[in-house]
């Protein structure tokens, strides 16, 4: 392991981290707040780590599978180690752990809040706080869309570059060029997002707080309620349209737009799977709660929308809690925590091309009782999957089950009930923010004990760096000269 | 498909079945019954219909995959629906459904149960409901051991004759033979044991149905406390000891006899990784449930021991209601449901191969991201392991799943909680029996809707054949001409 480019790596990473908190220090200007003084020393602090690790010599500039792995998993752990400092300064919170856990829910663009009472806290820290599931989300489409496929086979690998069509993402033949026309897309949706919101009467902070959640498919809100305390049918629909546009694979905005036709979407098998699954869901949950949970069918249909495209795509946002619902409904929503959105959004959990694989993978074998000798080759839509692709594909799957249920049994351990833990463990994994029973909707993560709130954390860095980049890590081969 | 050799070999099957029923009879007859006539016309309606159906002129005796499939399949069907004549004419049973429920959970060694008060039944009907264990725990090894290799890959892929040494099963050349060394290894263990239970003053009727319950790895008992009516140290130890046995993979009984060595167990890795997880289960559970569940560490081992052996076997047999302890050890309960004995033994669900074979899949995925050109083929012991046998074990584990999440949803229709439906499922998909909540070990399936039991059933069956077999019937291709 090059432990010297690494360091350097990182040392840019937490410069550019100091300078994204000046936009919550310019809020707290505004409002006049005495956080003023805390947010300038975080953002010294930050800054003087990152040039400090930035100043180190390096030999050789070389990043292989290994050093990537290492950069991109250090990465966002002292991103949320030092971006937790304006939560400590402040004096929003006492406890490292809980501000780190609430960093990191920022950063992997979770959601998963220790806050209680959230509205209690000043502007410019919620500001910060939302603003880092922007960043973070931002951080996770430029390295699945942008910088990866250079990277080669490994991590991400659904995605990569000698896999061309709808599984592939090399906009442009240059990085930078492909992150700046990721940026630009990103920015592009945001800014529509915030002027829906402002013509549904959504203030303006509300409205670029809220933004930043959905765009991240974070979560975070300011009100202890979510979206639900605006009480609004019309900004229900807008946040549930662009809840459900950012868990779309980012480079078919690009293609759609390149073609000038929105046709490309369609012609994508992924987007398709994706929109079916979420009509599916609703059509179910909808009929299963209409009569116990709300009384009209359009009021079932008006919750069940939101809730459905809040969790696919791992958002998190809520307008009723459906830990209340008849336990199909929960179930239901339980198993859409492990589904995700698509490959290359800002979503977490599965994906769902993984969950197309899956089944066509089984499949072939079921097809392969029947006629031994004929074998098939798996495509999604024209395109030939890579058996290599397979493998990891199933590969991920079993580990991502074998880490939800070791990680359930640890919190076990913590006097935490079955659904609890494991929907706990589900919604800290898929980066989706709220679960079930203990940890639903209508309650934080405050409780929990320290121990588990160190499990989730790693859960949800394990989550978003889609396992394998973190696990590599634990191998000594990652850290051999 | 070749439906009238399927018609013709189910037909013999029956005329078996009907020839099985006899030693009920004996019972009827010995104990003064009022089940003497029932018995004799459900031994004559068997017999008749296996007649009926044997006597079909064939026109070509192949049997392929397709045809080896649905005689499997449609043989456990049948003779669950004949062996079912007993519990109606008995008048022991009013519905068909449970009945039908019964005998399945019977044949497919799975334990589960609809009877709310059996200590109030007569003994030949609870004879011939225990010896439906025995002759499903012995239908299933000669099926897995010696008939299927001969059908060639595809179900029960991992013990096919293609792939000798540890995962083999091909004892002598001829199925024959195999069957024969079989028959005599079940019946001295079942001997064995029986003489075992009578030194521990356990009546000859008690010792002979709690054996077959054991060796079959099925678990009906005659008491309604299960094993821990008896409240016996010895017999406890011993019913332990047999459940593990029962666990193994049949052919090292035959490779340990030859060879006249028991070390021939412990070049088994299978056999190694079973134990392995038996202790490390024991040892979690223990110091979990002492102090809570039971005072004494030597109490807590004891019941541990005995559930935990009960659990991964798929027993199903009990000495203490495990759904009261504390929920780390009914997760970690729930989780071994889906582990399973080893391939080759009488056990259910996944088995401890696939587990295995999982684990090295994972660990040269993880393997390859760091030495990305290095293509490590995957041994057992010595052996490697082919391609399609790997993709099988995925494509495998990935449909159990699915399966599970399915069959949970669908009873949560039912109004079922949570945890009690999906344990349901993974008890019944594991053919272990008694499961959490509505179904633990002091409850039963009687209160369940007829759908749920349908369902069920089902379960039981596909858990039973190793989900392929049933699942390739459902396509088309299989009964084209």
């Amino acid at each position: 392991m090059n432990l010297l480019i690494v360091l350097k790596t990182l040392g840019i990473l937490l410069l550019g981290e100091s300078a994204s908190m000046l936009p919550a220090l310019f809020v707290a200007v505004i409002y006049g707040e005495n956080t003023i003084f805390p947010f300038i020393i975080s953002i010294l602090i930050t800054a003087l780590v990152g040039f400090a690790l930035f100043s180190v010599k390096i030999k050789d500039n070389m990043i292989r599978y290994k050093e990537g792995f290492a950069i991109v998993s250090f990465g966002w752990l002292s991103a949320s180690i030092l971006g937790a400092l304006p939560f400590l300064f402040t004096g929003a919170f006492s406890s490292f752990i809980d501000a780190f856990f609430e960093t990191v829910s920022g950063f992997t663009t979770t959601g998963a809040t220790v806050i209680q009472n959230i509205e209690a806290l000043p502007y410019s820290l919620l500001f910060w706080r939302s603003f880092t599931h922007w960043l973070g989300g931002m951080g996770i489409l430029v390295l699945t869309l942008a910088i990866q496929p250079s990277l080669g086979p490994g991590t991400f690998q659904i995605l990569k570059a000698e896999n061309p069509g709808p599984i592939s993402a090399k906009l442009t033949p240059r990085v930078s060029g492909t992150a700046k026309i990721l940026y630009i897309t990103y920015l592009v949706i945001s800014l529509a997002e915030v002027f829906f919101l402002l013509i549904g009467g959504m203030p303006l902070y509300d409205s670029l707080v809220h933004t930043f959640g959905t765009l991240g498919t974070g979560g975070f809100s300011i009100k202890n309620a979510s979206i639900g305390a605006y009480d609004s049918v019309y900004l229900d629909i807008v946040i549930t349209i662009f809840m459900i546009l950012s868990g779309v694979n980012f480079a078919l905005y690009y293609q759609a737009f390149k073609k000038k036709s929105p046709v490309e979407f369609f012609k994508d098998k992924e987007f398709k799977v994706y929109l079916s699954i979420i009509a599916v869901y609703i059509l179910v949950i909808t009929i299963n709660i209409n009569g116990r949970a709300f009384n009209s069918i359009l009021e079932s249909f008006r919750y069940t929308s939101f809730q459905v495209a809040s969790i696919i795509t791992t958002t998190g946002y809520t307008t009723a809690d459906f830990d209340l619902w008849p336990d199909l409904s929960r179930a239901l929503i339980l198993s859409l925590m492990f589904i995700g959105a698509c490959a290359g959004s800002t979503g977490g959990s599965m994906k769902v091309i993984r969950i197309l694989l899956i089944y066509k993978y089984v499949q072939r074998e079921i097809n392969s009782l029947i006629h031994p000798k004929a074998v098939k080759a798996i495509k999604i839509g024209d395109m030939p999957v890579q058996g290599s692709v397979l493998s990891n594909v199933m590969g991920f799957t079993v580990l991502y089950m074998a880490i939800f249920i070791l990680a359930t049994l640890l919190l076990l351990t913590q006097n935490l009930d079955l659904i609890s833990a494991a929907a706990a463990v589900a919604a800290t994994l898929g980066n989706i923010g709220p679960g079930l029973g203990l940890v639903g909707p209508s309650s934080t993560y405050a409780t929990l004990s320290d121990f588990t709130k160190i499990i989730l954390s790693f859960c949800m860095i394990l989550g978003r760096l889609e396992i394998y980049t973190v696990i590599s890590l634990l191998f000594p081969q990652s850290w051999k000269k």
